[in-house]
């Protein structure tokens, strides 16, 4: 037989696995109409198992090997089929109620009150002005102080690094987000532009020795080696700044962003003196209440999943379905120690699509462990 | 209509679609043969697409909203018949016959040429001692310091930590992993214990001022704060152990391991003084050449994917079909700068498997960016 032949019979294959899947369909959303009416719950796992079992049974005795690929399929005919169900029902009540009482606008930008991790000269104090132009953000100690800020009211946003494109993710962030039910209001990418900077007065030729966070100096190991300086780790880059500024001394320098040469009044020696070029860190706000903003065009999800051979595969297909784009996805293996995987989940997309609004919905019934953490806007690279 | 009426209905169509999902199945592989045969690839981008439009288009005629989820599961229906297909045939020859050739067995791990990042004292020493028992291993200043040791020969093995569970994956070593072309040779996981060390002789009471790595201080906050401690932050926790030793100074202290301790000479005062209980560190051993153990339980790959729907979705319906159990999936933006995403992808899985050597090979053929970095055995918390 030659291929076209052969793809002539498969084509009359397909045409019949149309009619059946679109009569299949069908008869989903009448199952879905019944339970809705007899407020049953959409997913009957029992149900399912028993058809993957006839599935692969009846395959693999058609021919060795079948069993397996034939119950994917299957798997993503009933996830289709339920995405199809869900879409048609009122399912998350709950979820669906708050998601839509969302206040649908942040508080404006120049009114808001901030809060950022580190000192000022920190590149989280230039994510706090790129997100909140005209705020003034104060400073605490530790990521917790932040949420510690938020949770009392003290602050309406807290600024917090979520992933280094040389560093990754920052777990203890999400730890937080979760541990204290707070959402992502909006997010932006800070490039990372770190300058050798000392005394005004002073030259390159002057200095024996720079200190700065321990991360800045491995990311500029190459010019510091050139030198010939010693590098002293600092708590981070921006209080190394103010130390340099504080002494007077010609001899040391820091390793900080342009905005910490100007808050000190520090001189800038050299500019973007990290070995890798396209360092970014990737900042969020976040805030104690959900807002969503009007223009809102990425999502945050955490869920867990058991650790079971296709449980993420069918969970993205539900995102597929919807025709979906991720753009970030994480597994953590949970802290609980039972064999569950935490995932960090974003995609683009819009509480406005009913769609999406309703997939997030049924996740947040399917699944045993589900947050959704916010509906933002996401600025690129600042 | 029941519920019971309409499951009959669809027990029938199940029955008329597992007969068609065989028949198809046995056209793919005659289409396997004759590409085999004529020497052309499995994957015709340009069919598939065909037959999901044709999809679409009829099932949205068919009842408006049928049309996504049912090329969905078309999608799927030709990515099991594409496993199939790999199955049978000898794809990814060339990468076959590498992996096939890998050596069997390890250097003895008594005989190991180890090298680490840090200075003796460090946890990826007590890494080192876990994966290479009887080794003593040398340590330098940087990780790329410890893959040019390697690269050069001067060691067999290379240490380095790639997740901690508060701080995340540690992206640049993965860079440097795909920049030298290196292989995973084995994993561990080595719990942090944090110690409060001070010079013999000295009391909790005698301390005003601790030292140590910065993430370090971060994780014992509480403590230093209730014993009222000056923090100081030092390039890394063993450094710290072996600056507040050489000093003698009965005033500070230094936040380290037990193993620091015993090897600086320092007492310990506290231990287990981190706020996280559970907090702990994968690390891995790099090598130049590719070794394969007999009993390697763990497959670590890196491969790039469009950003377009469904992308990650139709890889992972492989490893589905396959019966694989992902450990670690990591999404990454890719540094191109074009539109794509890297992905860390860990499984359990050994290449002893065919079916799991032929999907790497497979895959490797289809993803235009695929790196196998290695099977290795991966020890549990130690």
């Amino acid at each position: 037989m030659d291929l076209s032949e052969i793809r002539k019979m498969i084509d009359e294959i397909d045409d019949q696995l149309i009619e059946l899947i679109c009569r299949r369909m069908d008869c989903s959303l009448k199952v879905a109409e019944y339970k809705a009416a007899n407020n049953l719950p959409v997913l009957s796992q029992q149900r399912e198992n028993q058809i993957l079992e006839k599935v692969k049974s009846r395959c693999e005795q058609y021919r060795a090997g079948y069993g397996s690929p034939a119950s994917v399929v299957f798997a993503a005919v009933m996830d289709a089929s339920r995405g199809l169900q869900y879409s048609r029902m009122d399912s998350g009540a709950e979820l669906k109620a708050k998601l839509l009482s969302a206040k649908k606008s942040l508080i404006p930008p120049n009114k808001a009150r901030v809060v950022c991790q580190g000192v000022p000269g920190a590149y989280s104090g230039e994510a706090a002005s790129a997100l909140f132009p005209g705020s003034s953000p104060g400073f605490v100690d530790t990521f917790a102080d932040v949420f510690a800020a938020v949770e009392k009211g003290q602050a309406d946003y807290g600024i917090l690094p979520v992933e280094n494109s040389s560093s990754g993710s920052v777990h203890e962030v999400y730890d937080l987000i979760i541990k204290h039910r707070f959402y992502i209001a909006a997010a932006a990418e800070i490039r990372v532009n770190h300058c050798l900077l000392a005394v005004p007065g002073a030259g390159i030729s002057d200095l024996s020795t720079v200190y700065s966070h321990p991360q800045a100096l491995a990311q500029c190991a190459e010019l510091i080696s050139s030198l010939n300086l010693e590098a002293r780790s600092y708590a981070n880059t921006a209080a190394a700044a103010r130390m340099v500024a504080e002494s007077g001394d010609k001899t040391i320098g820091a390793i900080a962003s342009a905005a910490a040469a100007k808050l000190y009044g520090l001189t800038i020696l050299k500019q973007n003196i990290q070995s890798l070029e396209n360092n970014s860190t990737r900042f969020i706000a976040i805030s104690r209440d959900l807002t969503i903003p009007q223009d809102a065009d990425k999502i945050s999800l955490i869920f867990a999943l058991p650790h079971v051979t296709g449980s993420l595969y069918r969970t993205l297909s539900r995102f597929a379905v919807t025709g979906l784009n991720l753009t970030k996805l994480e597994s953590r293996p949970s802290r609980s120690g039972s064999f569950e995987y935490l995932f960090y989940l974003d995609f683009e997309g819009s509480l406005n699509s009913p769609e999406t609004l309703n997939l997030i919905c049924a996740l947040s019934e399917e699944l045993p462990t589900f947050s959704f953490i916010g509906n933002y806007r996401e600025l690129g690279t600042v």
